[in-house]
């Protein structure tokens, strides 16, 4: 054991699974997605066997790009104390995002602020690994204080400075233990995508629709956008399928312009959409606003491509949505995160988590699980997303059952590969792409 | 020479100058740029020996992610038929853009776009080779018709119509011979950012900002936002330099909060600064709206790392800029930034291109010509930025002279390299590099 342990290494991999082989997983604006890890770990020489695992989650081609920006982040980890960086991952994500000449690249969006993200959340890992406590578990022993101070409110105080953040978080202090018991409990909900997507027949939703709600689940979740005909045959089929009392939600992945978006809408009105999910553009916080005064009582909901805290600050200010969708690898990771979520409570917003692809699942709840012990404090109207892919290439999966998510126990943030798979997957050299590319 | 000739090679260069060893470029937030260019050349087997040049700007590290991106793009360039591409340059850059799986990395932001915009770019600088002229005067002699082809209307349609963008370019055909001949004559207005760096004396400034004027130059820049203190008496000492007539306008680089901004300003406002840039993140559009409510009547300008059309748009929407700052390499290529111009005239706020860094000044020149030409039509509180830095590296400078830039005449972009600047200053193994990296 050295007397000071370094993180020496930050391995990056790009792993792929070829889901464009079926149609799972396909929508209006990704007809074809393989699913795709640009996938770090972080090695120490403590000599604990611990790793910091995490993930940028990609649909296939320009995974390369992500994992070599992962990569080049390599020279502000490699070195690093592991107690500088487990003690003051605050410390660790600025340092990340405010590098004066990489900051260029973003500033704080796409490809750079995706690989922090990664990055970012590999240091989690280690951290809770390090407190053996999973990372919903580990945010939720903080002190308020504590919290705040793994928050970059550059950009931001004009919505919510520190001292409302701490307040936020000392209010919700109350009734803690009692909603960690409940989580550990009883879990958390969730709504399922699995029914719904683009490339499946009528009669195979209508059928998968009927065994999610058979199976516990009270919200679903339909790809709509490609064909107007199509989809009020689909959501009509969907609603029959299920009855009235289930939520269907349905999502256009960015298609619409901002009045096509109204137009299109009113036409599955009639079939009671709980949420219209990325009606267009996730930068446009103006036309969402529109989509949603337009619309109303239908919700709208975004998040999975907004870029940083500030759009979702200006999506909150702005009255665009009534739903936030935080990403776990979309943002600088979870301390971004956690000013989202300290932005939605502020703005008294449910926070409805993207999941799906790859390994989203798993490290999405930890921040649902946190928000509900320490932030919101309440699940009212709250369901994470779940889809049924590629769970088995985790050490520690989602356990999701009678349509809710089981808490994880074990250390860390869930993001963690069994070796054999990213063996199998690694692009293009793998042997489940042999022949393929 | 081919019967249908085709691009044959994408070839990317990472090039970087080590502009950090003076204080040249130095900025609040950006204290110690090495000016850098993701270089990218498109080859084709036509035999006339003619090649698209371009470049993505960054500022350093991460220059070699950028590179990286574009050379992602090969398979989209690389085997099309050069006719094909230069013949339909909207298409061309509509299937870069809206590929199904690369535009998870942004959506159309950061790195990936402005890979996406190098490329198109490139294939500009081709297309008007081949057609022999320089790109701004390449893009006026289209015809409306045509101009309005380029454009990908996808999430501005509820700002601007492709038929009102047809409006404004035939309106602005009325005038055009005489405008291209005032432009051959007597050229472009420029300003200067020369003086003002934040790394230079009060004496250096005062001095410098004089010899701009006596230069010719009716408009010069100062960086601000690193200490209120040094800012009230670098702004007042340059007023005292320059007189009363001389516009002075200042630049944050994103420094600020939104009240910080205001407050800030305020402390500036009695020495006369004609615009305040990037006070805030480039994403906050309510903010920008904010500081330019508080602050009139001075002005608001920002865009060089505004991430794309979307954005733009809402900040016109909004009323939050009296500058649109479009950059040559930020955004989608051309292509995106006629969208830009468009958007701008039919908001009338005045475009003021963003320039400097490396080949900036070379590019941007042709998009503020062809707006005068073709969009606006009027020179009117317009001007290009202007930085007297490397441009000694390419093969058709540009040509400034008693504050205005001359038009360019040689065919293309203007963005290409001397061979012998890019061996030199190749990132790491380039002689400029030896004994540094």
């Amino acid at each position: 054991m050295s007397p000071c342990p370094r993180i020496v290494a930050l391995d990056v991999r790009d792993v792929r699974f070829p889901t464009s082989d079926h149609l799972d997983g396909s929508d209006a604006m990704n007809p074809e997605p393989d699913y795709s890890a640009a996938y770090v770990v972080l090695r120490t020489d403590a000599g604990d066997g611990l790793e910091g695992h995490a993930l940028a989650f990609t649909t296939g081609r320009g995974n390369d790009v992500q994992a070599n920006a992962i990569a080049a982040l390599a020279p502000f980890v490699v070195g690093r104390p592991v107690a500088e960086v487990c003690g003051d991952l605050g410390g660790f994500a600025r340092r990340l995002v405010h590098d004066p000449q990489l900051r260029w690249l973003g500033p704080e969006k796409g490809v750079i602020h995706m690989a922090t993200g990664a990055v970012v959340n590999a240091a989690w890992d280690l951290a809770a690994k390090r407190a053996g406590k999973p990372v919903w578990r580990f945010l939720s022993d903080m002190s308020p204080a504590e919290i705040v101070a793994q928050v970059d409110f550059r950009w931001i105080s004009d919505a919510l400075t520190a001292d409302e953040a701490l307040g936020i978080l000392s209010r919700a202090r109350a009734g803690r233990d009692e909603r960690i018991a409940l989580l550990l409990d009883s879990g958390y909900p969730a709504y399922t995508t699995t029914p719904g997507w683009l490339g499946y027949s009528d009669e195979k939703l209508a059928r998968l629709a009927r065994e999610a709600v058979d199976d516990g689940f009270g919200h679903i979740k339909l790809k709509v956008g490609a064909s107007l005909e199509d989809d009020v045959r689909r959501i009509r089929a969907v609603r029959e399928a299920v009855g009235a009392g289930v939520r269907i939600a349905v999502d256009a992945n960015q298609r619409w312009d901002v009045q096509p978006a109204i137009d299109w809408m009113r036409e599955l009105a009639p079939y009671d959409p709980y949420w219209i999910e990325e009606p267009t553009s996730p930068d446009d916080i103006l036309g969402h606003a529109t989509v949603r005064e337009a619309l109303r009582p239908i919700k709208v909901a975004t998040g999975e491509h907004v870029a940083n805290r500030v759009v979702f600050k200006q999506l909150l200010q702005a009255g665009s949505i009534d739903i936030v969708q935080v990403d776990a690898a979309r943002v600088g990771g979870i301390n971004e995160n956690i000013a989202i979520l300290l932005l939605a409570a502020k703005f008294g917003v449910p926070v409805c988590p993207h999941a799906g692809g790859v390994g989203l699942c798993e490290m999405v709840q930890h921040l649902s699980m946190f928000d509900f012990v320490a932030v919101s404090a309440t699940m009212q109207d709250r369901v994470i997303e779940y889809v049924d892919h590629l769970h088995e290439h985790f050490l520690d999966p989602v356990r999701v059952s009678r349509g809710r998510y089981a808490a994880p126990t074990a250390p860390g943030l869930s993001a963690q590969m069994h070796p054999a798979s990213l063996a199998e997957y690694t692009y293009p050299g793998g042997p489940a792409w042999a022949g393929r590319t």
